[in-house]
């Protein structure tokens, strides 16, 4: 298991990147997942990323949150080594899930959001490589 | 480098550790540093590890941010080849430091916070090993 990445929303990714920039880190790619209206910075670093999120329309996820709360910390995601057991067993602890069964997500993953009410505040997403 | 671990300021740190006991993660140690008036439960993870962070007094940071902001992910550590480097390179291009040079923190190692101001309202440690 691994911490995949770190999710934080920010307005423009690419003004963002300089702090990364600076402390020495370098993205390697740049990815718009147009289902969720947003574009993404992957910037790896051990054997994890921090993923700039950076909406791409008013109407987004991300616009919203950061209309709510500011730029900052989105999410983290938690690599697993089967995800469906994973939410099986969530669910049966009486954990809200909001994604009963996982999707597909950026970078060949399946993904699932766990709700941040279980996850005292965190909006926690679980991966697993898909093949 | 590396993400040296991602801090989450919880009420209660027993209860908010089920969650990650769920998924798998076990707690490798506890501690209390007095002088931040915080109670650390260190779950390891990949390379990298999620701390749990309880206040252990209502005046203490932690319990303000929860106040503030509800519970949820308090800031990220990065860890750097050279943290005085760093922060000398941080100061001069103009970002908001909140410790000019490093001090101890937990587990031996030199850390210094950064300013949400300046990281698009990321609250950020930079640490390295002291030895």
């Amino acid at each position: 298991m691994r911490i995949a990445h770190i999710g934080i929303a920010v307005k423009n990714a690419e003004v963002a990147l300089q702090l990364y920039r600076d402390l020495g880190l370098e993205p390697d790619h740049t990815e718009v997942v147009e289902s969720q209206k947003v574009k993404t910075v992957h910037i790896p670093i051990g054997d994890s990323s921090i993923e700039l999120l950076e909406s791409t329309s008013p109407e987004g996820v991300i616009a919203r949150f950061i209309e709510k709360r500011g730029e900052g910390i989105h999410h983290i995601a938690i690599e697993v080594p089967n995800i469906e057991e994973s939410l099986t067993r969530l669910k049966e602890e009486g954990y809200r899930l909001i994604d009963e069964t996982p999707r597909r997500g950026a970078g060949n993953m399946l993904i699932a959001f766990i709700h941040p009410k279980s996850t005292n505040g965190v909006l926690l997403e679980l991966c697993q490589r898909a093949d």
